[in-house]
């Protein structure tokens, strides 16, 4: 009887076979291989594929062969956990079988197959999520520079002095937020006009304009967008809104600066984050320049690391992202300030992309001459695949920045639809970015057990967790995105080498040098290791006892 | 310069090393072999992986190598259309893209993107549905006995003399049907009284009840259940109604006469559908047993067959499929019945499986002993995967099914989660039975762009297109589920070469022996050229005429 342990190793080439043989029917070439590659499995394979019923035994030998050769397909399969992660990973596991269990039962009450919106102070309460916050899950790769804070920070921006907000006539709801001195022109597009908004909470008490303004810079309580168009529209809308009061050059920093703080306590110690590098303003109505919005990028990260407390901060970096929905002047004007960024600030940038809804933005095949020019030493970091049109050109969006060999994919929503494309992720060791909770939000996927994640962990594919835009959805930095992709995306079986893996996947897949990786994992092992120390000992598990040897 | 042709060649052998090598990094072993197989190509192996960006024209050209490449690999693309096929193709192109035009415009009005039951007669009404409706699509493969009917016919049944149904007092509503010549015994279990539905029906009038009927026999109007377990109590529920109406045998044979029409008149010209071959009963209290149900199938079939206006219609063959929620006793008693079956009508039984909603049945696994000791002469096709709980006993089913050597995979919805399982689909060359529309009305999935059918169409996996219980949803025997199939989840570019593939599939992979399949074949080929002339003809298309050449 040949051993489990060959037998996987039989099952490995018997399944190794690529495309071109796999059409295959059995007892043919594919047999054939075997008797010659591994003879002593030869009656295995003829078990597997010939015409003879196998005896319960080989049976049961063939089954746990197959499921250890599955697993070892899976994401996270190649880290070894020692005693004390095993330990606390059975006090993982034991909060998150509980849902699980629980979720078998009432499927409706689970809450990955819910909207987040409504479920997201339950996950708040629950002891997975809570374990999940005190993970330090390394990096943020994919969010966006003016969607990055929690509404209460945004807020706390609004009591700046000076700040006027443009409101229809006796009425709270406002269009646009602008800092003067004087009262601003009226706005032309808009019915509205100017009024100091320290006035306007006076007015009508500044609990119930915060409450206001709170809900208008989020996309709550809206869980029924009637598609993903219109869940972008309202979405492009809070931009609007933001724009006058995070553009305001004293404010841009101070946003930064409490971004930076929010990742570093929601255990995220580098922020790789996209900019479109508008143009900022101020009172003396200096006239600012992109660079300038980068030196402010620049001078505060400065200020951040140089605080005791962020010593074990690792760094941010951007990726310069403007608007997708333009034409070649406006990509050659792009180029321009890209080149003007890397001479000035090589160490802040780390690369390029473009940004805006993919949908209705132009593909990324209509600036391919232009991108091609693009200097060698700047990487790509492209959107691509945000969409469930399969076979779109925004579907195409996938080829394109395989071919113009982007670092990381944007979503990649769409990969697994591209068996091709697929493959290349991995020959060219491409990253997958993935942000569950933003693909709910946009309509892009409903019930999280159906995100294609799944397959990205299913067949270890490169993938990094991220959040995209955590403020206009009221998520933690990374948190719930953690949750969502361990609890509802991944299988039952998947537990702290999954984790483990994606917190070291985010610093291996960043844009860090090797010597600034080594730093970081330096780093994040400090923070790992008193994650252990929380979790064994603030909280300990009824299981856990069981599990340590 | 490599031409296309050979680069898409170099690219098949760049893609078709297996997982083993497809984790390695560029620039090594995968590399290496690239030069020593195909020198030539090696420099744009190189630009492909390498570390230079491509010029514009090499660019191109790699362009469309891969998405040439991509192409080759999705299902239905051996297929070659004539002539008069790519005259029909560009009529029925020129509906699907004009439906996918209006969606990406209105994404909510996108018919495969709502609930069926929200868009059934829009769906009717539509040019591509009337096409798919006139077209020979072969077999249905996956269907279940008691869910065939369309209501009408369904409703025609229940004005055969003596049928009593039980209600609660002064209210319509129904909780049995049975016919006696006498009033049957009370029920105990529930709080309802028995009437001849005769009287019922001049009691509240014929409109009313058939109408009352009419929707207890169907899972609408509810788009909203609750969840999975919610969806499947209402519809075990339905097959309760039934079972005191189709197990009267007149009954029983007349239903399934009336099923055979309406697949027929459908361009379904084989099926092969599952029974649990429940016991029936009559007037006359005579005893029947299980091989009484299948001889009047047999009979039936017989009758259907001899009529001229049929000559046409290929066949049809039971799975015998009882309940999976039993125990050994239970498995034990269904294998001798099927045994029974196998010798006295071995022309007319196709296998075995076991049904009845996966999350809360046994698992194959409890069985594999008694499994293992069916017959080598029967064949098992197995309901597997019908799920999205990722890594639980249900998901494993799928293992099982393929150890067990299944012919074909029911659903196998969550297949897409296991890779070892798809290549094992592959190379053992097990069909998937897909059932697009039960999908979504079980709850599996909202929008049928997520459907994880479209990566077995986009990497050419065996996939047989069903509709399960097209009773239950209104649906037609299987024209809603190509419509959905086709322009849902299959690319854009998908075209009458996919259709094609599907409909011969379903005769390669039914239980037919290959003679069978050769007059199976020219039975359909003379459909299939009626279906021609009629869209060439009868629907001309604007477009068609550019298309000829």
């Amino acid at each position: 009887m040949l051993q489990p342990a060959n037998l996987i190793a039989l099952l490995c080439l018997c399944l190794s076979l690529g495309p071109s043989d796999s059409r295959s029917r059995p007892n043919d070439l594919t047999i054939t291989k075997f008797v010659s590659l591994y003879s002593a499995g030869t009656s295995h394979v003829e078990i597997l594929l010939g015409d003879n019923r196998p005896s319960p035994d080989t049976y049961k030998t063939m089954r746990n062969a197959l499921f250890r050769y599955e697993e070892s397909r899976a994401l996270g399969y190649d880290v070894e956990l020692n005693t004390r992660e095993r330990q606390a990973n059975a006090t993982i596991m034991e909060a998150k079988l509980a849902e699980i269990e629980q979720g078998e039962i009432t499927p409706h009450l689970f809450k990955p197959s819910q909207h987040i919106f409504d479920v997201l102070e339950a996950i708040n309460n629950t002891k997975l999520f809570q374990l999940l916050q005190h993970m330090p899950k390394g990096a943020v790769l994919h969010a966006h520079d003016t969607a990055l804070c929690s509404t209460n920070a945004i807020i706390e921006l609004t009591y700046y002095d000076n700040l006027w907000i443009c409101q229809q006539a006796g009425d709270l709801s406002a269009s646009a937020l602008r800092f003067a001195e004087e009262k601003p022109t009226p706005l032309t597009e808009d019915n509205c006009d100017w009024s100091l908004l320290s006035e306007v909470r006076a007015q009508y008490g500044a609990d119930r304009v915060d409450a206001y303004l709170g809900e208008r810079l989020t996309l709550y309580p809206t869980t029924d967008f009637q598609d993903i168009n219109a869940a972008w529209s309202r979405f492009m809308e809070i931009f609007g809104l933001l724009d006058g009061l995070l553009m305001y050059a004293p404010v841009w920093g101070d946003y930064y600066y409490k971004a930076l703080q929010e990742f570093s306590a929601d255990g995220v110690q580098y922020l790789e984050f996209r900019s479109t590098l508008p143009t900022l303003y101020d009172l003396k109505g200096t006239v600012y320049t992109p660079l300038d919005t980068v030196r402010i990028y620049v001078e505060t990260l400065e200020k951040f690391k140089n605080q005791p407390e962020n010593k074990d901060f690792i760094g941010s970096r951007m990726i310069y992202a403007p608007l997708r929905n333009t034409d070649a002047e406006g990509v050659a004007r792009y180029i321009e300030t890209l080149k003007q960024v890397k001479e000035k600030y090589p160490e802040f940038l780390a690369g390029f992309d473009l940004v805006g809804q993919e949908d209705v933005g132009r593909p990324l095949r209509d600036f391919v001459d232009q991108l091609l020019e693009v200097p060698e030493d700047i990487d790509f970091y492209f959107h691509a695949g945000e969409t469930n049109w399969y076979g779109s050109s925004v579907d195409e969006n996938l080829i394109d920045a395989l071919l113009l060999r982007t670092k990381r994919i944007g979503h990649g929503f769409g990969l697994v639809k591209h068996p091709v494309a697929l493959s290349l992720v991995r020959k060219m060791n491409v990253a997958i970015e993935v942000n569950p909770v933003s693909n709910q939000v946009l309509k892009l996927v409903s019930d999280f057990r159906n995100h294609p994640c799944s397959q990205f962990f299913a067949d270890g594919y490169p993938v990094v967790i991220s959040s995209d835009d955590p403020s206009f959805w009221k998520a933690t930095p990374l948190s719930h995105d953690y949750y969502i992709a361990f609890l509802g995306i991944a299988s039952q079986h998947a537990d702290l080498r999954l984790l483990k893996k994606l917190a070291l996947n985010s610093i291996q897949y960043s844009s860090l040098t090797v010597d600034q990786k080594i730093d970081a994992l330096s780093k994040w092992q400090t923070k790992w290791d008193e994650f252990l120390d929380y979790v064994n000992n603030v909280q300990p598990s009824s299981a856990s006892s069981q599990h340590l040897d």
